[in-house]
């Protein structure tokens, strides 16, 4: 194996668990990664700061018109790309537990940092649950073999807030505004709508 | 010919001249439309009441990093969907001469209204002519064999920029807030990334 060429063929993935759309991303970009040979680099940004501070704009939750598409569309791409759906709340889910234990597992195990990752996604988007609160993560990295108390000391420790709020400047400093977005290369693609283009774009090579 | 049948098979497509995006849908919703054996209802909508009045939203062009990602992807985009494009300026395009000459022939002959809409969309965005002016849209009309006096007396005429407002009215009602939009029945579609969605909902009657 080449180190090399394997770093070459990754798709960075840029997430924030309180986005649905960023959820069925994250299994549309692995099925594609994994047909195609590609690694996917997981990287979390916040909506919180890209959307409200940097663009100036509003949450979903709190945009007319928009909200109520929203709500439909989500269960329909969901079915069009047969992926699991249930959600538990209107209310937007708080990502930064989530977020501050996946930079802390990342640091020292990405496999680990990405199955703790798609568990999130999977019990807030298709099990209903929300994982919003430092209990539910703790409690959610157990049943993956990760230990409870370490966790919950992570999520208070001042060191990987730091080191979040580094990868939320990194992803702004890239241009990252919106959940999904995937980078191959410098090609930037926003929203989970751009994966037929992305799957085009890996087997063209691009145009 | 059973006109009930023609019309249960139609779809509403909701466009702002300004947007380069409804331009590109234009063309993606006449073709799928023609496969499909489906009519175009072209709307009328306006951007800058939907986004900016009724969602309380900025622009794309005055929002940081989404501004740079759209100038890109719309290139894109077009290539993807082996459009022509080509803009003349990122300055906004003032689409209200345009809108309300389209709703004057669309009140006479939608055929002509579409013709019209369709050479207007062309000018701005795939031959990089600014068609902001009545004085620019005045001379494409002409260039159709639409009498270029009565166009400019239509643009002036109050009764016109009413029946407008009320096509933007309406489309406000349905929820419709962004262009392109496409309405099936009642199931909205909104951007032109949603295309393969909307194919496979005429091929399969939804899920």
């Amino acid at each position: 194996m080449f180190e090399t060429e394997r770093t070459s063929r990754t798709i960075a993935f840029y997430f924030d668990f309180m986005s649905p759309y960023a959820y069925l991303g994250s299994v549309g970009i692995e099925r594609l990664a994994a047909t195609h040979g590609y690694e996917v680099d997981w990287r979390p940004m916040l909506l919180g700061v890209s959307v409200i501070k940097v663009m100036g704009l509003k949450g979903v939750a709190d945009t007319p018109l928009k909200r109520d598409y929203v709500r439909r569309d989500l269960v329909r791409c969901a079915r069009y790309l047969d992926i699991p759906f249930a959600r538990a709340t209107d209310e937007p889910m708080t990502s930064l537990p989530a977020a501050r234990v996946f930079v802390w597992l990342n640091e020292q195990d990405n496999s680990v940092a990405r199955a703790f990752a798609r568990a999130v996604f999977r019990a807030q988007w298709a099990e209903a649950t929300d994982m919003s609160s430092p209990e539910a993560i703790a409690s959610l990295a157990g049943s993956l073999g990760i230990d409870a108390n370490e966790t919950v000391a992570a999520m208070a420790d001042e060191r990987v807030k730091r080191r979040l709020r580094e990868y939320v400047e990194a992803s702004i400093s890239l241009g990252v505004f919106g959940a999904p977005t995937f980078l191959i290369g410098s090609e930037m693609f926003w929203g989970v709508d751009r994966l037929p283009m992305i799957e085009r774009w890996l087997e063209t090579g691009g145009w």
